[in-house]
């Protein structure tokens, strides 16, 4: 293996780094390791050097040497004189193959790609614990907050009762945005997008599947399991409009796009990913704007929170140079590496098992007793009715809307509710429905 | 070595622990081990057995066997079949004798003493490294929050520009409870005594010292250098009254004892321990009752916080786990430890270079004037007043009350124009003055 022949007998050793991929998050880390060259080099014990960096285009101009840069990716990875890789590139092809590729080769592995490990995670990290090479993914998950490392080591002892994490910075920001300026969906999306905040496609963000690959992440970490993403529940956030937001004001919650995951029984997790009413005094409520942030319940340490930056160059970066930093010390030491692997196969539960609380809004026809039938129908399905609001919305055609929370229920019950309560002729419309965390 | 015996070749090999100290954190974490026996089991790859447990009176009753107890602390350090010692009885002495005799008896250590680790940490870590071994110290900072293992690795490669910590929850429910209460210190130190949240005698926790440890420890980890406790600027609770905590609200602020840390130059720190007004829509303003929380900026990462539980058995208990968990992967990979020491020698800043800003609160004559001929003597100094709040206090004696916030200023000067405002007639009292961080 490569980093065999690189334990240092004297201080001038250099970790010689491949990067691939070099957007915002690669050309970040190259960035840092510079600005921070010497400060680093003292904590690993000898130098990084960038030796070449894979590119896709190499005919763009750039500020460093033509010569760093390859769009040969695979003559990286083969690189016989390269120790780690730093896989930046994103998405599952080719950075799969080329991950597994460098792990074969014996080069120990950084990477950020959510997506890849999501999907791959079990088998990659598999691969690397049997080579005894490192393949860290911090940057993964929350950008720079330490999130992947502390679940896997300093709060291993426990039996992690519930995670909820804000975990996509793009539709924070959306939501903050439309809950301080009363503004719809439509306009702060298109304002992120000329913002460079959103992507001109934004479904991996609005639609949730951003979110997805990271609670799975966090999710087969905690349980040891890997959790398809398959059996993630997932909405996203286009669904919410700023009445949401402000009749949620009024009942003393803010909106919040939430990825959560809680075993309903020692082998089976509820997994899923929705807009989300929580309380205002939740530590999550006060969480805005780009920020990330991950809570958690373990049985000992009861609740943590963890917040910070979740994307953007920089802050991804700290993450890749400090999973960078400890493969240096691990090579520096003559170390095995320290993956932890965790296999596959635990049973994710459909949401009709969730039990919670519900807010739902409904345009119905202005007329006495239509609260009463209202709570008949959703009492025969086990569904009661707590906080409510109630406005008229046009009086002309004796419209108005009312809005429920519910006490904790069945979501598949609720679910039979609705559809009852839809083909009531008292109902207009059934608006929205969101469910709540208390 | 005992560790090098006990490289698993199957999953039936147990690792063997010894513990020293059986208070609140040595049953917690005795606890823990018992509760998730078969979760640690599957995460570490073997088993871990408490084989003998170290205490100061063996003849207090206790509901487990009691041929798991000694009062020869140095038979368990010296024990060739104990593989790793949890030290959790606090102190310097004799924690540091049996901690410095088992690393050079071949034993990884564990231990949740931030004394040992401010005042010794520099020399035990070297020694540990220098024998491959591990000493993990996650529970000494913050309980149950992973802080200090997070700063060592994740965050290696930023430049920390500044930490602030809530580091102490008995100080930080005290003062929580006097703001929420409008009650006294000296009242609610009574109460929490009562309740277990404040020790008989309550010096370590109300003046400051067990704050400076940990922050301590923090900015030694962080700058690579041990600072010296005595380095550290410290200043406790006692003088906080329920009349500083109203005007600091009616200000926008809450005042909540901070350890804080932040360069000055390459190689100048300044370190301190003081009650300091944060603004309400701070991060940290929000951690409440026996909450701790750690704030972090980097140069790279931006802003972070963590929060949770930093006291109680079960929280302590978690990070001690999380570190044994980490001493039991290691020896399963036959690894040498991953001891990450910090060299002597950092310069620390006297609090007079400080820069910011001050509150304070003065008695004074009521006449005319009185606020002119105040702004003039500080303006002497380079103190320019900010905010002002102002009543009377005895109509008769013609005394009222000023508060003030400064704008930034150094230290050394608002010192001296303090006692030059003390000397002038107009003035009655300085009933306090506390530093405010923006």
């Amino acid at each position: 293996m490569a980093t065999e022949t690189l334990i240092p007998s004297s201080a001038n050793r250099v970790l010689r780094v491949g990067i691939l991929g070099f957007g915002t998050v690669g050309s970040g880390a190259y960035r840092m390791l510079k600005d921070n060259r010497d400060a680093i080099q003292r904590k690993v014990g000898f130098g990084m050097e960038v030796v070449r960096i894979g590119i896709r285009d190499i005919g763009k101009p750039r500020d460093l040497p033509s010569d760093l840069f390859t769009d040969d990716l695979e003559s990286i990875v083969d690189d016989p004189s390269i120790d780690v890789i730093l896989e930046l590139i994103g998405g599952v092809d080719p950075a799969g193959r080329l991950v597994e590729r460098a792990l074969n080769n014996g080069k120990n592995v950084v990477t950020a790609n959510k997506e890849l490990m999501a999907k791959e995670g079990s088998r990659l990290v598999h691969l690397a614990k049997s080579k005894g090479l490192d393949l860290h993914y911090e940057a993964a998950v929350g950008g720079g907050i330490p999130i992947v490392q502390p679940l896997k080591h300093q709060l291993a002892g426990n039996d992690v009762l519930k995670m909820m994490g804000i975990l996509n910075g793009t539709t924070n920001y959306i939501l903050t945005k439309m809950s301080r300026e009363n503004a719809d969906f439509g306009d702060v999306l298109a304002e992120a997008q000329a913002k460079g905040y959103a992507e001109s496609d934004p479904t991996n963000d609005i639609d949730g599947f951003d979110t997805t690959y990271k609670i799975s992440i966090l999710a087969s970490i905690a349980f040891g399991k890997q959790v398809p993403v398959a059996g993630v529940y997932r909405e996203g956030i286009r669904s919410i409009t700023k009445e949401d937001i402000r009749y949620a004001d009024v009942l003393g919650y803010v909106i919040k796009l939430l990825g959560i995951v809680e075993p309903l029984s020692a082998d089976r997790l509820l997994v899923r990913v929705h807009p989300t009413l929580i309380p205002k005094g939740h530590q999550l409520a006060s969480v805005s704007d780009v920020y990330n942030a991950l809570w958690i319940h373990g049985d000992f340490v009861g609740d943590l929170m963890f917040s910070g930056r979740g994307a953007g160059s920089d802050p991804t970066a700290s993450a890749v140079i400090g999973d960078l930093i400890d493969v240096g010390r691990n090579v520096a030491i003559g170390g095995q590496g320290s993956a932890i692997p965790w296999d596959m196969g635990i049973e994710t539960e459909p949401i009709e098992s969730l039990e919670t609380e519900y807010y739902l809004r409904l345009r119905v026809k202005d007329k006495p007793k239509v609260l009463g039938q209202l709570a008949m129908i959703f009492g025969e399905f086990d569904v009661s009715l707590a906080a409510m609001e109630m406005r008229v919305v046009d009086a002309v055609a004796e419209l108005g809307e009312i809005v429920f929370l519910t006490h904790k229920c069945n979501e598949g019950n609720f679910r039979k509710a609705l559809a009852e309560v839809g083909k009531s002729d008292i109902v207009d419309r059934v608006c929205n429905w969101i469910r709540v965390e208390g």
